[in-house]
């Protein structure tokens, strides 16, 4: 059979041209999946409030298109076709793998329902900004309610159509093959050492009273220029990146437009600038994906785990570490314009890596981190499954947070409404984090393993080794493994806690790292 | 037949169904629209500069989705169908009426020229951002030169399709009804007599030497405030309305989420202020259309000279008059912090309606603006019937400034560089403005007639007995008339200049207004 090849996409001229007409097809899918990532950055930064139900309409309308073409027979048909043909390379095969589990999950779920959830996921997260503001789950419950029913269709029919239990279809949207049997193995064991740890470090930092404390107020465009400048350490550039303010940090946009976001305390300068740190290895995870297959379902991101582990990584393992306080010491006092004995490096690492049982996920130190999630797992999926209704999840929240963390929130903006993901529809996400946290302990003990010379060079600023490691082991390899292959691949062995508790107890107990 | 009606959308149910079919198929392609609207926004205020390809091919996917929707034989089927019908009410007969000239124009030119189009226009936009910078023409030249060519193979395609010469063709798509046979006559009026009264006014205030006039440096900061300010004098509210920055001030976004943008000089306040009531006056047309036609081609603006004129009316004939003045003078001193005879209401009045034979058209004065507009006009249809050649344009444009204005540009930054427009690839737009200019003057004149108590209200800052009139004559009408008989309802009277030439004569030569 005659056959060319486009060494830019993998296309194969083969008789029925069937995998090209699919890399055409996911060409344009992923232009709109840009185009919603541009505009669910706009409404979160730039949008004026009036215009949230405009907002979920446009957003609806483009999700309908993309579920059309994704859900089209003639998707489905042209899949099967490529299928039968031998003569595609590994990241052809894996495209076309990854294309196939598009289209399952997009023909699990009718046009009419995947409407209905963007469009009540859009209202209810409107919804959801006033109730976090008044820190009040009734103004919200009614939405949620309305919006946790069609999760619930939706994790039915997902189940239904690809053979898994409902939360594990839903798992299975963001991590191919990191279903419950993986997870629950993984969060027993993170809760068998966290709250044992979580003692013995506090018990160690009661000790601590005397260390000088950077405090503020530090005006929010020092803090600004900080976080830029960090930005310019970790190798984000302007050139294809913005820093904004939002509610809620997160990385959004695309590989070429990457749009980050933080907030500002004037009295914790801490927080709004790992914010960034941490959305900046984001940032460099999608830039660093192969630009050949940018377009493509292999070209993306090996699941969400693995994209948290990349901020993990940065935020945890280079931000709070000893090295990197060395570096960032002088930094910080020349951008920030502040002296004296707290803004020394090691007055900083103890601020940094100091314990605070604290009831909020983005605020919360790495110690007791995978605790909260771990909470969310639990109510997540007994939400997905029925176990839990919406009206009960205030209570729920509180019971758990005392039992895992040991502490009641005063109210439910600091307790259940903290975190905008369920109010946007987006159940199945949480794990994501924890194994983020395993993961960025994993890969950065196997990238000090290979390259010893790594943690001096993040003592001078430098992350350049890191960038080597990360880019050929990870960022460059996309989809082309399954996240459970990237990580044998990586790291020599599968996901497991041990690296991260060797971290934890190394920089906790020991006063290393 | 039985035949119900929604009031919302004119749907009626007749046995085919094509009508309420037609309106939810343009449903979906405003939401298409609203989100360029965003992203064209997006790229002008907030884009990285490295996204500009990436952004080009989102548009295009996006354009070339709407094409398909719009161009689709179904809906030109649907439309054949519906025009059957003799039930429909007056919007939807308009509104049919406004769907088969969108269906029309779509049609005519095919699926592939509407995408390199869209590309190359986005790829030309940036590199006459970096041709602007650099005062070049040769920079932007060759990407302006393709781009010039598929806008002649565009409008030949249209010309074919609709009947009329390439370049009205293009006109037929900004302001139905409005072509060359209507502009001709009115650009010689316009020729006739602003030059000689250019000079007059000119003569006249030579005598002005000793008036104060104000001036910086103003921060941006108290600039950018004024211009909230205003917007606020004008009832354009932030929960709907945002203000930034760009290199060319406009209007854009959706009537939900209004994005207006200016640009501040420190040395000259005035150019950004206007700028921001110019787009405050589009802003508040776009806001007044319909609700409840919102999505379809009936609610849309009645063309863009009646759009110009709603913005030209709040710049010139509010913005500029005396009454304005006096209500503005002690709300600048306030808002920017100034102080002196300069800060007085006869001042301002007298530096507002000074003429300035300047080079560059968004700062023009009101007499010489209509002039930059005309060599527009005639620069442009010579481009499209291929009179005159990209590579010529820069000597063109040199030679029709000084013939109409007296004035040579020193670079082509401030000569054929100086407008988006061409290097967007938009074509018969430009004459909205002279026409918007004109009708401002007649549609002011009319309200005043109308409502007496209008201009001394203006005087006291209030615009509701204006918003009111416009309100009712213009805005809430959309598209229901065509453009010529929306100003033969509004102003007894069809499209004519003697209202622009008594305001400026009252205004420049009386010292009135």
């Amino acid at each position: 059979m005659p056959s060319s090849r486009d060494s830019s996409t993998g296309a194969t001229t083969e008789a029925d041209g069937s995998y090209p007409k699919l890399v055409e097809r996911f060409r344009r899918l992923a232009r709109f999946r840009d185009v919603e990532a541009i505009l669910y950055w706009d409404r979160a930064v730039m949008m004026p409030p009036g215009a949230g139900e405009a907002r979920a309409a446009q957003l609806t309308a483009l999700d309908g298109a993309r579920h059309e073409m994704l859900a089209g027979e003639e998707t489905g048909a042209l899949i099967e076709a490529a299928g039968a043909h031998h003569d595609l390379g590994p990241w052809e095969t894996a495209n076309l793998r990854e294309m196939r589990r598009a289209h399952r999950h997009a023909t699990a779920i009718d046009a009419a329902l995947s409407a209905a959830l963007v469009t009540a996921g859009a209202r209810c997260e409107m919804v959801w900004r006033e109730a976090r503001a008044k820190r009040d789950f009734e103004t919200v419950r009614a939405e949620f309610t309305g919006l946790l029913g069609l999760v619930r269709e939706a994790a039915l029919a997902k189940a239904a159509a690809l053979g898994l239990d409902p939360y594990d279809a839903l798992l299975d949207a963001h991590d191919p093959g990191l279903g419950r049997a993986t997870i629950d193995p993984l969060f027993d064991e993170l809760c068998d050492f966290l709250p044992a740890l979580l003692e013995r470090v506090l018990a160690r930092q009661a000790g601590d009273k005397g260390v000088p404390t950077p405090s503020g107020p530090i005006p929010t465009e020092r803090q600004r220029a900080l976080g830029l400048r960090m930005m310019d350490v970790m190798g984000v550039d302007p050139a294809w990146a913005r820093l904004d303010i939002s509610a809620h940090p997160f990385c959004g946009g695309t590989p070429e437009d990457i749009r980050i976001t933080t907030r500002f305390d004037e009295r914790d300068f801490a927080s709004g600038l790992f914010a960034v740190v941490h959305e900046a290895g984001h940032a460099l995870y999608e830039r660093g994906l192969p630009e050949s297959w940018r377009d493509q379902p292999v070209g993306a991101a090996c699941g969400m785990s693995v994209h948290e582990s990349q901020s993990l990584l940065m935020e945890m393992m280079v931000g709070r570490s000893r090295a990197f306080a060395r570096f960032a010491a002088p930094v910080f006092r020349e951008v920030l314009g502040v002296a004296g004995p707290a803004w020394q490096a090691d007055a900083l690492y103890r601020a940094f890596t100091r314990i605070k049982t604290g009831l909020v996920r983005v605020e919360a130190d790495e110690v007791s981190y995978p605790l909260h999630v771990i909470l969310r797992y639990q109510l997540e999926a007994a939400m997905v499954e029925g176990a839990l209704e919406a009206a009960d999840l205030p209570g729920a929240w509180n019971e758990g947070m005392e039992r895992l963390l040991g502490r009641v929130p005063g109210h439910d903006g600091e307790g259940c409404l903290q975190d905008i993901h369920w109010y946007q529809g987006a159940f199945g996400y949480f794990p994501a984090y924890a194994i983020g946290a395993v993961l960025a302990a994993q890969f950065f003990a196997a990238a000090i393993r290979a390259d010893p010379e790594i943690e001096a060079a993040i003592g001078r600023g430098d992350l350049t080794r890191l960038h080597a490691w990360l880019a050929r082991n990870v960022r460059a390899k996309a989809s082309l493994p399954t996240p459970r292959d990237l990580v044998i691949e990586a790291t020599g062995k599968p996901l497991d806690a041990t690296d991260l508790r060797r971290h934890l107890e190394a920089r906790y107990l020991d006063g290393a790292a």
